[in-house]
């Protein structure tokens, strides 16, 4: 029996009633994790391992729920991950989940992979350009298409270059190894000639480079003032790296347990990175996110902001672009009242001190 | 196949039969929590996990099994939670729990939102009055009527103010959302004008007030000369600073794992905030008590008392006073078998001591 | 399909074709602790989490099982613990019992509810008597009639006096509650005369003595040169009360999570008391033996002996004397190979060094 | 429904299709573990907690997996381990598993007890010959038999003695006793004159030596020049004294659990003991690998190489030389994968510091 859309509560039940739309082998290709999903299992669980001790007698009668990151105000510290092939999902997918971003005050990050133009997606979310709308970005073996693509990104309003660190090669899917699942021969790219960067059948020059190390991110600065976000860091040292190197933010991420199985989870990767960097650069947290106070739990340990990834496209599926405006608010709503049900109506409020250590 | 409720052995057995009994949208009323219900399960968890090293050969044969709380002496450490619309379970069900509670020698605890009026349920339980019967508070928009509130409370024979401070909001009590539950529209306030103090459908006036702070708690003072229990303290930070206001008693509560999911469980949050008040002011606990070992476990850990909330509703619900007084005896019982079998005839011999650390 | 009890190849098989073949409620009676059972899923799940670390290319082609205890040599450390009423599952079931431990060497606790004769059961195994033939004991409020007890035990060749002291009440064994089950009032007792000690159903001067200190070890001291054991420690600081008091030895044991529920497991209670008396009494366990590797576990932490008392049921149930030997035989050869394999040829090679420590 | 074997995406797929395959007695004889089969289960979970922190933006366009052991360079940190009586699997096994270990140039250990003469295998695969083809030796009650058995070794192009030292007599596989499993009468043994060595039916003078010590090497010593790895260590006591008498290798290993039950998991002893030995000699692991990323955990934990038995049983039965070939190819693939996306394109990358530690 299927739920109305419009009748939904929490994103877990987007997510079963999305499985019950979709194709079996397209929403395995989304719900799927790399391996055996340990890594899978762990973004969840180790969100809800960590419990809060709230505050009270506090005015919570005000809660601001704004944060500023990278240097701009989001109403709420969510943004939507880049997700790739979106259409797979729905037709104008990526501009219908910038729109809802947009509408509801929070930030976008567009896919590489994106299956429209970078620049149609950006002229259909105007109040997104210029502000929080992020592009997700591979360097792939031909650098001069990415340099192009970097230039068209700014040229079209993006105000962050997303760089995703945590991708040489593919996971193991064994989701798709077990339905068959492959990217339809006629799904369009919206920024690549041809094919998607680093898919498995696109050309050599559009493979994901393999060879990138931090020296890289000078040719970056050479291409384009914009800020760098490493999107993929799970590792206190690599946090340090970048903080040194002068990255302006990174994504603390395991690529959404899709691609090394058996890495830890983003949430108890978090606290030892925010203690490593020590303030020098902005972090954000993307993984297992399903519930307001995983987001309060997120600050806590020092995220500015989390992403979301599948919970869009369950939104997608569900209900197209009202779909993802529900999803988006049901966390809006579930962190106002997390802030609130804590004690802690100013972001600054929330700090490690909420968090129960056993 | 249901049980005779005379034949129920254990409060388990009662919520078996209370869920058999009861419409599945009222039973889910009462027995969910908030969201994915983590805390309503820790708190069960947490008090399993913890372990009894019994002490033998001490004299048992006189087991005292009386404490004191705010001065004066209750039968067994065990009080009655507050606990809204008790109407809905049974017509006069707070009468009827406040004779059990009278009868058993133990404390009572009335909502603010009773279905009856304080004066009624005051009257039907004399033996109560003026000794363990306290009113549970919300301190709404409307001061002037929550000052009349507290002036009847005082006038009618209860002893304690115990204010809810966990609760300036609700929680997602998603149950309800799933079941479509909510109050019925013409059921009766005992105390409030119409509605419920803090009901979705209450007046704003009878909102629940969510600048609240502790210096709020001088105004509580100037109206009144009782004492102030706070409930629905998890931090140790916010025990001191009540031992510091100098309020009387705070009670160890996350509001039945109703209102912010994830919290940590009261068995847990309980020895650290005793260590840091230092017996500067009494503690009580509630969430979870389903056994006399779990009292004991209170106990050793610095609570002098625990509430039982929902076993109240499935003994009203099982068989309406003769129903919470089963429940109440079962609890007394084991309570007192748990002292015997841990080597702990009084009172203070219950400690950490003979609480089991990895 | 049952299986023959000729084939049954570990003590949990034993247990299943017992449950196959006894009445329902008098197999509960047996296999069942007090109320939720946290205890005994403890008992098992205590020693199943902890790991041994054998060692190698040590000459094992000698491996010698025998202990002493009580300055006395057993050819295992492995004695059958007091089990009340065992007329329930098999006519003379203390004989055979009894002459099942004498045939392999092992020591016998027998119950002082026995529904023989502690005479007849002392009679029917000579290689017993004045060895490892203990009686277990209650103090029960008619001290004359203890003390009488005490003499014939003594008279009867009976070596130590295993004083139970963790049972001044009973617990609440919930599956008798819940089956109805009562001892069948015909049923009879060896040594009481008339029901038996503590029982519900026995005479007020054969209840246990609720009273008992350790002042009452002078008593028994002034009765009887028997030495004496302690069955029921859980604690490090009785332990060492019981060193101090010159106890012969003591067991550490919950009652087979039958009394209280929600202690601690006797196998992680065992290795902080072995540490508290530092050698000054010997010290055996029981609770959760069900393999071979369990009693080295117990041995390395500090055990002489363990005692097992279900196993011993499930023997006699399924095939009377020659299941009893079946089990015990099975047990013995297992704790002979987890000697063999864990590198540790004498028992004296066995000690904590083994056991893996996370 | 059975899966073609060609269309297998991981070693788990394996196990489920030969267990289709394999009469249930069979495949339980290999798959099973001793007694409870809790260090069965706890080799694999226990990989399966320890979690990954990788490394980003690392060069890795080119993956070196080569590893060297005992001076020789391995393609991959692979092995196949020793196992017995591989003819039941399929015809002609250890020739099978062997030439596939070649073509994947890995190395290959050859069960003492082989179904072929070890001579035969060794011809069957002639690259594996001088290089990585170790013989797995148990020193028998007849010395000069297993003595003739060494230099035959050593003759036929084998280049280690990989002496077990876990096994001096049979642990309980339950299973078996179950099923009711024995090797068959006319089983052929490739190296014995009659039965095998150690095996139940095999003469007194072929049963595996129970008295060996530490001191048993020199004789080693005086009959080969081969190195010598001791197969079976589990304690850092025995690889430090391992150490000190010059042993060559040692496998980290519990026999595949299928000798002492409740014995620590592989993964869990590997560190300490790395941590012993400090480089003084070389350490193998076996014992639940089933991932590419259960290897990098080896080798970040200290191993240079890990060794699979039950997968290759599992690729013969599916598909004989193909199968085991097919079964190697993913184990390779997977690790070459897991060193990419943990940032470590060098083995000698691979460390603790990739490792998470709560």
């Amino acid at each position: 029996m299927m739920k109305n859309p419009d009748k939904l509560i929490n994103l877990n039940e987007f997510e079963t009633l999305a499985s019950q739309i979709m194709k079996r082998d397209l929403y395995d290709f989304y719900a799927g994790g790399s391996c055996d999903e340990v890594t899978l299992n762990e973004n969840i669980e180790a969100l809800q391992r960590l419990l809060i001790q709230p505050r009270v007698l506090v005015d919570v009668s005000q809660v601001q729920t704004k944060v500023s990151v990278l240097g701009r105000t989001l109403e709420y510290p969510i943004m939507i991950a880049p997700l790739a092939y979106q259409a797979l999902a729905r037709e104008d997918a990526e501009k219908s989940s910038a729109r809802a971003a947009a509408s509801a005050g929070l930030g976008y990050v567009l896919s590489t992979n994106s299956s429209l133009s970078l620049e149609s997606v950006a002229e259909s979310a105007p109040e997104l350009r210029n502000r929080h709308l992020w592009f997700q970005l591979y360097i792939v073996k031909d650098r001069e298409f990415t340099k192009s693509l970097i230039l068209r990104a700014h040229s079209a309003g993006f105000t962050a270059l997303c760089l995703t660190v945590d991708r040489p090669v593919w996971g193991r899917r064994e989701r798709d190894l077990k339905t068959g699942f492959v990217l339809p021969s006629d799904l369009k790219s919206g920024n690549y000639p041809s094919g998607f960067a680093g898919s498995r059948n696109s050309s050599a020059s559009m493979q994901v480079e393999t060879a990138l190390t931090w020296k890289d991110l000078a040719w970056l600065r050479s291409i384009s003032p914009l800020p760098i976000v490493l999107k993929g860091i799970l590792h206190p040292d690599d946090a340090q790296i970048a903080a040194k190197e002068g990255v302006e933010a990174i994504i603390v991420s395991n690529h959404g347990a899709r691609n090394l199985d058996s890495t830890i989870s983003t949430i108890e990767a978090l606290g030892p990175i925010a203690e490593a960097v020590d303030g020098k650069l902005e972090i954000l947290m993307d993984g297992g996110i399903r519930r307001g106070t995983d987001i309060l739990k997120a600050l806590a340990l020092g995220a500015r902001s989390v992403l979301i990834g599948r919970p869009v496209i369950w939104g997608l599926a569900c209900d197209n672009e009202q779909g993802v405006t529900n999803v988006l608010n049901l966390l809006c709503e579930e962190f106002k009242i997390a802030m609130t049900l804590s004690g802690c109506p100013r972001i600054e409020d929330i700090n490690k001190s909420i968090l129960f250590k056993r």
